[in-house]
C-alpha cells in the first residue's frame, strides 16, 4: 500500500512516500517560503526521484489540523486535488497525534507536542506509546501553557516536549513545570510527513479514510476574522 | 553555524542543512538508484529550496564509515569536492554513532544500530543517551549477529534496535535475544542526515574537523577484492 503523506500545518512543509512499513522518501523544509510555494514542487521532486507516477499512490495522508489556518488550507487543497484527480481516499490524521508519532515506539515517557497557537496558547495533547500503539491520554486541544503545565504537574510523570511551541514558551515552562522533562532535538522536534504516514498506515488498516470531496480541516478554534465578527456582534447586541 | 550533512553509507541517500540547532531542510531517499545519481541532485534541490548558496555553508558533515564501500566513496568524494572548492572543513562522524543519534535525547534504553555488513555480520555499536550526550558504550565494530546478541544478553538491559541489518536478521535475533527489545519504526530506522548533522554540531564545538584533502573513509573491514588477494597470497605462500 503506497501512501503520499503531507504536513503543512506549521512552519515546516514536509512530504513523504511510504510503501507499507518502508519510508521510500521524505523531504522536509523549514524555511520562510510559504507552503503554497514549496509543497507541490516538493511532491513533484520526490516522485521524480522515485521514478514514480502519482497515480501509483493508493491514498493521501495529511495532517488534518489543528495548525496555521492558511497552512492547513494549503495542505487540504493539495490533498483534495490529488484525491479528486486520482479518485483516491484521504487519510486525515490529527496534527498533534502525528507530531507525537515522531517518538513512536522509542520512549516510555509521556509525549507532549506543543504547536504555537499564538494568544498565549499551544495546540497540544498528551500521549504515550504502549503495546505497539500510540495511546492518546488527552486528545489534542488548544491550551494556555499554564493549564497544560498544571495537568502535567498533576500527573507527575517524566515527559518529552516537542514542537514549535517549545522554544516560544521555554522560559515559562521552566518556571511552571515540576516534572522531569526533556526537549526533543532538532531532527525529532518538528512535523515530519514520515510520522504522518506511519499513523495513517494504522488508520488505513482500520478503514479510517474520507473522500476527497468530504474532507475539511479540523481547526479546533475560530479564525481571527470569525472571532472578531462574533465579538463585534456581541457588542452590537449589548448596545 | 551552517552545516551541510550527508550520509550515503547504506541503502538510503540523505542530505540536510542545519543552522545551529535548527534543521532547515532534510531530504532522504530509499530507492534503488545509486547514490551517484541521487546525492548531488538532492543537495542542489535543497539549496534551491532554501535560496541558499553552497558557499554559505561553514562545514560539511558526513557519515565517515563504516558502510557500503561504494556508498562511502560517493559520500566522501562529494564532501571532499565541496570542501576543496569552498575551502571548508569536513566533519566525519562514525556512521553507527550517527544512526544511534536518530534516537538521541528521547530514550533511556540502550540504542543498538545494526547495518547489514553481509557475510553474517552487522556493523554495530552500543549506545546510551545520558546527561545531554550520546554515550558510546561499545564503539562501532563489525560483529557476527551471535556475538552482538551474546553481549546484549550479558548486559541484560532494555534495547532499541534500528538500521537495515534488523530486517535481515530479525528471525535470528528473535531466537538469540533474551532481553526486552523494540525495533524503531520506519521513520526512525534508517540513516538521517539530520542526525549526522546533530552529532557534527557537537564535533564542531570541540574542534573535531579534518581537511577535505586529508579525509579518508573508515571502512572497518577489508574490501572483498583486498580480502581475496590476501587469501590468495596466503595460499600461494603455503603451497
Amino acid at each position: 500500500m503506497k501512501v503520499l503523506a503531507l504536513d503543512s500545518s506549521g512552519l515546516v512543509a514536509t512530504a513523504a512516500v511510504l510503501d507499507d512499513d518502508t519510508l521510500l522518501a521524505e523531504y522536509t523544509v523549514n524555511h520562510k517560503k510559504t507552503h503554497s510555494q514549496t509543497l507541490l514542487p516538493m511532491i513533484d521532486e520526490i516522485m521524480r526521484m522515485l521514478n514514480m507516477d502519482i497515480a501509483e499512490i493508493d491514498a493521501i495522508a495529511l495532517a488534518g489540523g489543528p495548525g496555521s489556518f492558511t497552512g492547513l488550507r494549503i495542505g487540504s487543497a493539495t490533498a483534495k486535488g490529488f484525491g479528486l484527480a486520482l479518485d483516491k481516499p484521504l487519510v486525515p490524521v490529527p496534527t498533534v497525534d502525528a507530531l507525537a508519532c515522531n517518538l513512536c515506539e522509542v520512549t516510555d515517557s509521556l509525549i507532549v507536542p506543543m504547536m504555537d497557537a499564538r494568544r498565549e496558547q499551544v495546540y497540544t495533547g498528551i500521549y504515550r506509546f504502549a503495546e505497539g500503539r500510540l495511546r492518546v491520554i488527552r486528545s489534542q486541544w488548544p491550551a494556555p501553557v499554564t493549564e497544560l503545565a498544571a495537568i502535567l504537574n498533576d500527573r507527575g510523570e517524566k515527559a518529552i516536549l516537542l514542537g514549535d511551541g517549545v522554544p516560544v514558551y521555554q522560559e515559562r515552562l521552566k518556571e511552571l513545570l515540576r516534572i522531569p522533562y526533556r526537549i526533543a532535538p532538532a531532527h525529532l522536534n518538528r512535523q515530519r510527513a514520515g510520522a504522518v504516514g506511519f499513523l495513517a498506515m494504522q488508520y488505513l488498516a482500520e478503514g479510517k479514510t474520507v473522500s476527497a470531496a468530504g474532507h475539511v480541516p479540523e481547526y479546533l478554534r475560530l479564525s481571527q476574522a470569525e472571532r472578531e465578527r462574533r465579538e463585534r456582534e456581541l457588542r452590537e447586541k449589548k448596545s
